[in-house]
């Protein structure tokens, strides 16, 4: 990519905007300073220098961390950040969005398409699952199809790995798979899910990550599939979750929002930031 | 998010980290400059002049184009770029994963799904096809579920706007919805697509973008059902198409592989750069 050229000396304040923007755009991925040092027609010590700027500016913001391994084998790796703070500012305005009664759909539930298929929101989203799973260093996010998509995809962006979607049905395209059947806690109905033998490797460190969880079923179906696969499950991550049932099949899962219900005489949609957001007691601002 | 907080002047080499990344994580969107002004503690001509140097570092290796609009409305925007030369040597590289004989699957397909749902792979090819269709200023992107998310949710972020998925089943969960069947050019199956009916605004602009065509039958099936909310198709993108058969049901789509076949004797898989990125007579390099 970047061979081949002339390179001419770049001076530092382009050098720094350089740098950012192929950090920003190569999260989760280890880069040699070589490689910057190659494409900028600078010195590696330049780079050094350079990074540990854009390392403080980055870090004034919490707008993620730049971490920066020494030796030959060494490089540099960037996470975007998602304090605490940006967690529940999103969580709000997502509760805002939600919470609209034009949302109601009869039958008790929302209509969340736009959200979850929002490239903007999703990206965001899974800036903040990926900053809280990345201490595990999993291997694959794992989701299946299809709202819980575009979270488990920018989830997996921001983690620098890849992305394995479970299919409702066994795709010829897809050569051999593991099937399962298993029941939908929402729908309460029978349901299959299938995954290419060859998706995933035997023993990787997996995130499981969906747009919805009721009361789990189909999380606890992708964990018993994982099972044929030798799956470590590090983390489970659910952009909203229903207040009921509180009991949920699987355990140790992470949610962004909580859906409480609609009040249709009131015409009263209820959600809340998850109580990890807002203190144990579910107060805070 | 960026009020309420006692701010300290930054330096300009900080400004051009925090405005570069900020740029490059909202693409499309128009930021306004008091929103950086207020953020950095600096007066709006600073910022000004920062965003100079932002645009001409990123102008230096092709990597987007930042524009400003002046007045009180006014403000700046990022847009990725992706050149020709960029997208030639990102189709090369995808051309080299796919013509890989272990995807080979018996029946004449290949195994492409760890592609489509490559976040990383995805981002880059949604930015080359964000860039073509930008100038034509589509107000969505419209795909169909499921393999042709990852690349429609990355195109919809790149060109800053909303994607929007019709589903193979009517959902209860969407309120009432459009259906409409067609014959895959595929499988050769009827097959039936819904998009809810608050999905689209009636004559919105939009791209549509999918991971495969044959013989585009799921472009025209989708096209059909655009007609029925007024939509005004600007375009039509695919990351591969089968070079059989060369008629497609669409005119004016593009393309970034071609899929020529397998030849199950020489065990040889064959995939090319779509012909506007070689050149018109399919050579190059």
């Amino acid at each position: 990519m970047f061979g081949g050229e002339m390179v001419k000396h770049w001076r530092r304040q382009e050098r720094l905007v350089y740098i950012t923007q192929y950090l920003i755009q190569h999260p989760g991925e280890t880069i040699n300073l070589n490689t910057f040092a190659a494409a900028l027609g600078v010195a590696k010590s330049s780079i050094s220098e350079d990074l540990a700027l854009v390392k403080s500016a980055l870090g004034r913001k919490g707008l993620g961390w730049v971490e920066t391994e020494l030796g030959a084998a060494g490089g540099v790796c960037y996470w975007p950040g998602r304090g605490l703070e940006e967690a529940r500012a999103l969580a709000w305005e997502l509760c805002e969005k939600a919470a609209d009664i034009r949302r109601f759909i009869p039958g008790g539930f929302l209509y969340l398409t736009d959200i979850v298929f929002s490239p903007q929101l999703m990206a965001q989203v899974g800036e903040i699952f990926a900053a809280r799973f990345q201490p595990r260093r999993p291997d694959y996010v794992v989701t299946v199809e299809t709202k819980g998509i575009p979270l488990a995809l920018m989830t997996a962006r921001s983690l620098g790995i890849p992305l394995v979607t479970a299919r409702r049905e066994h795709k010829v395209t897809e050569g051999s798979a593991v099937s399962m059947s298993y029941v939908s806690g929402s729908s309460q109905r029978l349901q299959t899910m299938s995954l290419a033998r060859r998706a995933l490797p035997a023993g990787a460190k997996v995130v499981l990550m969906d747009d919805f969880m009721k009361a789990g079923g189909t999380a606890r179906g992708l964990q018993e599939l994982l099972g044929e696969f030798k799956a470590q499950i590090v983390g489970i991550g659910v952009l909203m979750e229903m207040a009921e049932p509180p009991q949920k099949l699987v355990q140790d899962y992470l949610s962004l929002l909580v859906f409480e219900g609609v009040d249709e005489k009131r015409r009263e949609v209820r959600v809340r930031p998850s109580d990890w957001l807002v203190g144990e007691k579910g107060g805070g601002s």
